[in-house]
């Protein structure tokens, strides 16, 4: 092909080559721990192995770029759901923040017990009660204004525990592993049982995930002309519930084909994991983080009320979904501030 | 920065320098007539002029790769809407198909009209027969299945006028203009009226848009395990429709930022355009494709049954959108074989 004495060419090609070697030297070397907040323990060694073996080309189990879909659930798996899923937390104090418009919630429930901070009788109005609650706090406006009032809520509110802002709970471990995958041309989506417009306004900038690869629960929104401006109005309405059986429904709705990895850490995980690990290509991943360190974070998993993990554990041993145990397994918790 | 006599990061960075502009060059040469189908008409030098200066860094119309979002509709967008939608003679051949096991369907509306060759009663059958006959044909099987159907079929069908499989009758000037504006790091997304499963199998062949980048009209599904088998089962009922005010509601949904730019043909388009280019950021676009090409393809406008376009192409004055006149504009309809 090349001309013998084709100088310039020649010339072009060493240049080429050398600015290539200079330029993969240092990735090489960034890249030779991905996961530095991981102890040397089983789940960093399955990570690892299942990354190296879908990307490793002329592998039997080798899977091209535009099929490493990898999902993650949101509470408990990116960042902390305890003591309550942090959007409940942005809903009672939404109520709080209404309450002068509303007199009339100071006797009506569930508003009452949200305003005099009676978490039992606000557990005891339910399902029925806590729809109330979401519907009064999360509709009624624009998508564009409830952008805003999350946006600025998240901005001042602080976990109760660890007294600092929701989006500094996330994960470290887990932020490590979403870098690790997109490093290895994996498209990383959230799929939340939580609302998919509380997610999307902080995701990209905490996660390095986009709005169009969040998935979640919603309620339906209706397009309205107002004078001459285009809104989308939130209506109190359920659209979808992204949990359970819901996840894989969702997956297929927004991303249209099965993942080949997904990370969770609940029941309501359980049928994504199956959708995502079950069947289908040869080499998938499934993974349940198990909240255990009640030191650093809290220990909860059969009895819990959020994030209660039973059937999935169960499953995970039977599929073999490796499974991280989050004192054993995690060097650090919580991102660095 | 640089040390005085750091010889080594002085060569490196001559090095980089040099292999950054051969590589650059063979690109800057390519991108001199990125839209060769396209004659040198006012849309034309509309495109480039809103790609030019929204990715032109430092100006004030500059918009960030991550938001640079474009939708397009499908039928009679991207490809021929005409004699009818591509997916309703899909329907009539998958009833055709199916006849054998469904005897009844000899004495019973709309089966009988389809298997008949009678449009007339089929049309007469109305929305309610319509949506009888793609809920027959589109549920009551996984997602896996209707995907290899919907593909089994594209493979073999043909289109009546011009004997060519559905998949080749696509606008090269389309094509063109969706290269364009990844090339200059949009994201592109088909925002169609038709059903996200039936577009989401040849999408990524045809346009280069993967599944996850499709949103469209939808039924609901079902997660079912089938004996150890996970499985997506099809249910025939409505979940979304993606068509006028909905496609606003399915881009925000699926996409949940607003688009820069947006691409149709219709008056099912009407909202989407209003949705992307009034209000919002400073630089926006919205172009509607004129069918009047009765020679090459189709002429039709304010008094078709497919592709209306009658209030979009009133609002396009107004609103200052880009009209394509196929039979100008485009030097060459249909992609090369």
């Amino acid at each position: 092909m090349l001309a013998k004495y084709d100088l310039p060419e020649l010339i072009r090609r060493v240049i080429l080559a050398a600015a290539a070697a200079l330029l993969v030297a240092p990735l090489a070397l960034a890249q030779t721990d991905p996961l530095p907040s991981w102890n040397d323990t089983a789940p960093k060694a399955a990570i690892v192995a299942f990354v190296e073996k879908v990307t490793k080309e002329g592998s039997p189990e080798f899977i091209p770029e535009h099929e490493r879909i990898a999902v993650f659930d949101n509470d408990g798996t990116l960042w902390t759901e305890h003591p309550m899923y942090t959007q409940l937390a942005f809903a009672l104090d939404r109520v709080k923040a209404l309450a002068p418009d509303h007199p009339e919630w100071k006797d009506t429930q569930p508003f009452k017990a949200v305003l005099e901070g009676d978490m039992k009788t606000l557990a005891a109005s339910g399902e029925k009660g806590l729809l109330e609650l979401i519907m009064t706090t999360h509709a009624g406006m624009t998508s564009d204004d409830f952008q805003k009032v999350v946006t600025d809520w998240l901005a001042t509110a602080r976990d109760p525990k660890f007294k600092r802002p929701y989006t500094e709970l996330v994960y470290q471990p887990m932020i490590e592993l979403l870098a690790y995958l997109r490093a290895n041309d994996f498209k990383t989506f959230i799929v939340s049982g939580g609302g998919i417009e509380f997610v999307r306004p902080w995701a990209e900038k905490v996660y390095g995930i986009p709005p169009e690869q969040v998935v979640g629960s919603s309620i339906k929104t209706e397009f309205r002309m107002r004078d001459d401006t285009p809104t989308l109005y939130r209506l109190p309405q359920v659209n979808f519930i992204d949990d359970k059986a819901g996840k894989p429904v969702g997956i297929n709705e927004h991303i249209g084909r099965r993942p080949i990895a997904a990370f969770g850490n609940s029941d309501g995980d359980l049928e994504m994991l199956q959708w995502t690990t079950m069947g289908g290509a040869p080499a998938r991943f499934g993974m349940l983080v198990h909240h255990t360190d009640a030191e650093r974070e809290y220990a909860y998993d059969r009895e819990s009320e959020f994030g209660r993990l039973d059937k999935a554990l169960d499953a995970a041993a039977i599929t073999g979904w490796t499974v991280v145990d989050m004192k054993a397994d995690w060097k650090q918790i919580f991102r660095e501030k």
